[in-house]
């Protein structure tokens, strides 16, 4: 039972078998090749977006980095929460694509509200030569504790940046599960409300190894393409993340896969609820779930072979009844009986 | 039939199985999976390098700079080619991942020897703050006109740079073709010949997207893997870049991929050398083929839907007997029948 | 009345004599005439470090940024003040210069302690490959808000960094203000404390444009070098940095100018601690001042033109008694007489 | 006798006047001060471009990358000579500033024709994403090697970079000595001839440690202004800078060094065009000379402790009447006695 993420979890059979219709004599090179325009127009149509600049790349910081470093200039700041992954998960590659723009903290833990971001931007009073300077503002959905920004919330948010002139962009490693939580269009959580790129993230909800970058101002689509194979981030054969967007994209395998995916983090919170002890740091409104439980229950978990991010510790010694932080992930793939089976560990 | 280059062709069935077998419950994310260990191990093995530093990424461009950039200081030239891949056909990524490193022509074409290495070294002379400092020697081996560097050749210009103090990346796109063209080790064609780095191609030559870089001192790893993820490049769900891997490794497949690409060059070889008209750049010694043909023939060939490099003009107007350039790259998938349907069409 | 800053100030008499004096005949270019070599043995006497590599360079930012570059990988983190120059006051030039490393905000306001390191060491507890990585430590001494670290505090932060593996860098900016303040040596102030690397200031103090980088391990020579070249900061005419170096070292004038600074510092708090509703935000220890004073007061120096740094308003509305916060910064070249009708102007 | 270059020559007496005039009492830091204001505007006065964005720094090298970042992406080109200063003696300080711009040869050694140019910019054919694209043309005058542009020659060259939406910059670290030789006001140097932004060097021509960078696109201006403060070249004390440049432009003073400077150099021509063996490798047209004298000549001037370049030799080893290469540079300081002797001297 592997619950430490969803990128640890398998691909979706109508990627898999996309990915092997893709690979039938010879295509065009370089994201020159047919699937790939086809990718680029079903996820242009799959945002309402028919004019925008789409990319796809092999990795979700290579979407967020290009995103960022095309946004923002050297000496401006990058607001961003305090958990945000491209602070503490991408060994500073914003920092390097961008040319040394800076990340300023902005919020409590995950989330930032549009008075946090007021007053982030009035911190940073100075408008002279020395000063870092207000620029892209930088929102992650789901949150890096699984929690999520209502439209509402992405709107008020959004509407401070424009007014100070900053653009917003959306680390969308999860966008899937967040518009399945939220019964919302692609659309409505991205341009309708404000932002301006995202990364669409599509391997942890069933790919192997492609996101996509799309901004919705088409005139970054040059500069886009130009820093995307700078970075080395151009595949030669692009036929396959493209087949790789549309098996995931088609018929809307990606929302039903996040349903799920939700729907086990459902099951799990629901049974996790009942034991003793635990809390939960939130109420977990994706597929992500942060709890604490005792020390003994963990100690069953791993005993039994589970599988998952504890942050507190240690496990071995100490009080039985000592709650202990954990993070679940649950993705597509995981069954009823998996997760019982978990529950089953934890309820000894 | 397209010709135009060995990316454009598909991945081996043993590639595409060893993917699905990969695609089974759950794996640890980022390389740290038991796939990656044994990819790793296998690369290892093939390269009779036990301790050497190997890492997986989806782009050889990104192969080449995470070496590059590891091996040299921002203030160095990196002497290369005027044809070489680095140079014409990466979008500056070498001098952005080096901080600003200069590539500098060295020899004639796709070609260095020894003495253009010295001579290039001898034309940087000052050692002083204000010059460029000689730096990494950078090769290729299929060369980007289909030549070979016999072992000796290899070894002559590794010893120059050694002498100099400076190590040697031998960018290997076509790594399979080259070791199959000269029958010898993958260890006699690096590490034995004095190479100190390698990318290690095999999309080219079979899988969908995974190179290796393979750098022999095993101090380089630290930073390399940090450079690696800064990049944006280190992949979350890994097993699905060390599958690929393992499936061109096991069972010599890269070597027999390739040795299947190089006997199509050589069926379409000798039937262009039959053709009227016909004359080789150079005689091709792996899967890559520069040729001239009358206008007359390529007109044929372009009527019949044939797809290949053509880098004189006008196709449409001229004299028909006038020679033009083509690049023709054979890759292991193609079958004799296609071949001969190439070669029909340009006999008219 | 102009008490905005030190770098406000003229240069020193002494400094204008050695610039005059070096203005005869010809010399050698980029720093390889005689007076650079003699200031860089000045700069080596006056540390008491013989073997350090000493360059000069004509801003206090490059000689902090080619210091924390030589010393800090770009994926690593710079521990520093929330109010450290290097942070807010240097339009990102360390990320530009290192590539890519980060500054982490440690301590409260301007100062940081050991038990502070430790902590924000320890808040950067995973060693993957994903995270920031502890890096340089980066003290600031006499610091932004006009404190000073003992002897004792510097050891036992450099102890916490060291004990980490990790360098430790100050920005003396002000560095003679702080030796004449703690009555200690250059030597006592950095290598004796354990710091690696001096951003040695003299332009506040009475130069010109000149500061010198002092790296106590020499074999960051060769690398400091290269990165003042490849940042624009060699100059051609290297004399007439050394000139301004040697005029300011020679016969103690540095120390003298120091100590004047200082004294009128102590003259103008001794004026301020008289008057009514004046306070201090800490009490000042070297030539920079901290004050509120009552916005009444504020509006009889502006009226006066008095100029200085004045953070809280606004000036001309509200309540005349409000206190408002201020800073002063006192160079060598105030006369009694100046910092006595400030002091006049505030009485009123 | 130092001949090796213009920048070991000693300041002029205007421009020490000037700065001694300067340090009288305190001024607004980092060039918010009159003096800056002042130079800026006699600046854009003697260049009749009242709107130009101008800004001081230090060093030529960082007068040269400023502008040449401001005006350049990081995937382009930048067309420069073989011997153009910012490729041979800038230690990649181009590269680094512009995050990985390229310098592509042009032309033959220190000279470019607009047909050289043309050829440069069809070298680059394609417009791919691989590819680099052209991006600023980079002249030099006085050129490396003494020569001059005329103004016919630089509009043919502007004329062909503009026609190809490319920018121009003038390196003009001998700016005043070009147009003293020309007989040219610098509008018609610079905007005039197309030049979209200049390095107007003044150390050479007598100041100690000041250069401007002069961008006639208004709207370069803020950009400039933090790239300068991003790469530390924003001087704190920027009177000191001003007034170098004040003292240098007021009443002539440059053009009067410049015209001196260049009659140092024609005395000393026709010194060595009356000696035996003596060859110009091209007719000096301006302060610089290259000229081969035979072995036992400058054995003598060696002996006599003349002091130039020496680009062949060796010196003491040989056939006494082998020419070697030298370069002199004349500045505005030297005496016609000094000059003489340095002739007697090889006269023998």
């Amino acid at each position: 039972m592997r619950l430490g993420s969803d990128n640890t979890g398998p691909a979706l059979p109508q990627v898999m078998d996309a990915l092997t219709r893709a690979n039938d004599g010879h295509a065009a090179p370089y994201g020159t090749d047919a699937l790939t325009d086809a990718a680029r127009d079903k996820v242009r149509e799959v945002f309402a977006a028919p004019d925008a600049a789409v990319e796809f790349v092999a990795t979700g910081t290579a979407a967020n980095v290009l995103a960022l470093a095309t946004l923002t200039q050297p000496w401006q700041t990058i607001f961003c929460t305090p958990r945000a992954h491209i602070l503490v998960d991408e060994c500073h590659a914003p920092e390097f694509y961008t040319g040394g723009a800076r990340l300023t903290l902005t919020g409590h833990e995950d989330k930032m509200t549009a008075d946090d971001l007021t007053a982030a931007i009035a911190a940073l009073p100075r408008r002279d030569v020395h000063a870092s300077e207000p620029g892209t503002v930088a929102l992650t959905q789901v949150t890096e504790m699984g929690q999520l920004y209502t439209l509402d919330e992405l709107r008020s948010i959004t509407d401070v940046a424009h007014a100070h002139g900053l653009p917003v962009h959306l680390d969308g490693a999860r966008f899937a599960n967040a518009c399945a939580a939220l019964g919302c269009t692609p659309a409505q959580m991205s341009h309708e409300a404000g932002i301006d790129a995202v990364s669409f993230g599509a391997s942890k909800n069933g790919c192997l190894n492609v996101e996509a970058v799309v901004m919705f101002d088409p005139g970054h689509a040059w500069e886009l393409e130009r820093r995307r194979k700078r970075g080395g981030h151009l595949v030669s054969k692009g036929r396959f993340l493209a087949a790789q967007m549309l098996g995931y994209l088609e018929d809307d395998v990606w929302l039903t896969s996040a349903r799920r995916a939700n729907a086990n983090a459902a099951r799990l919170v629901a049974g996790l609820r009942a034991l003793p002890g635990c809390t939960f740091l939130a109420e977990p409104q994706a597929n992500m779930i942060f709890a604490r439980l005792p020390r003994a229950t963990h100690q069953r978990l791993h005993a039994g072979g589970a599988i998952y991010g504890l942050y507190e510790g240690p496990l071995e010694d100490g009080d039985p009844d000592e709650p202990l932080l954990m993070r679940c992930v649950c993705d597509w793939s995981l069954t009823n009986d998996q997760i019982d089976d978990f529950l089953a560990l934890a309820n000894g």
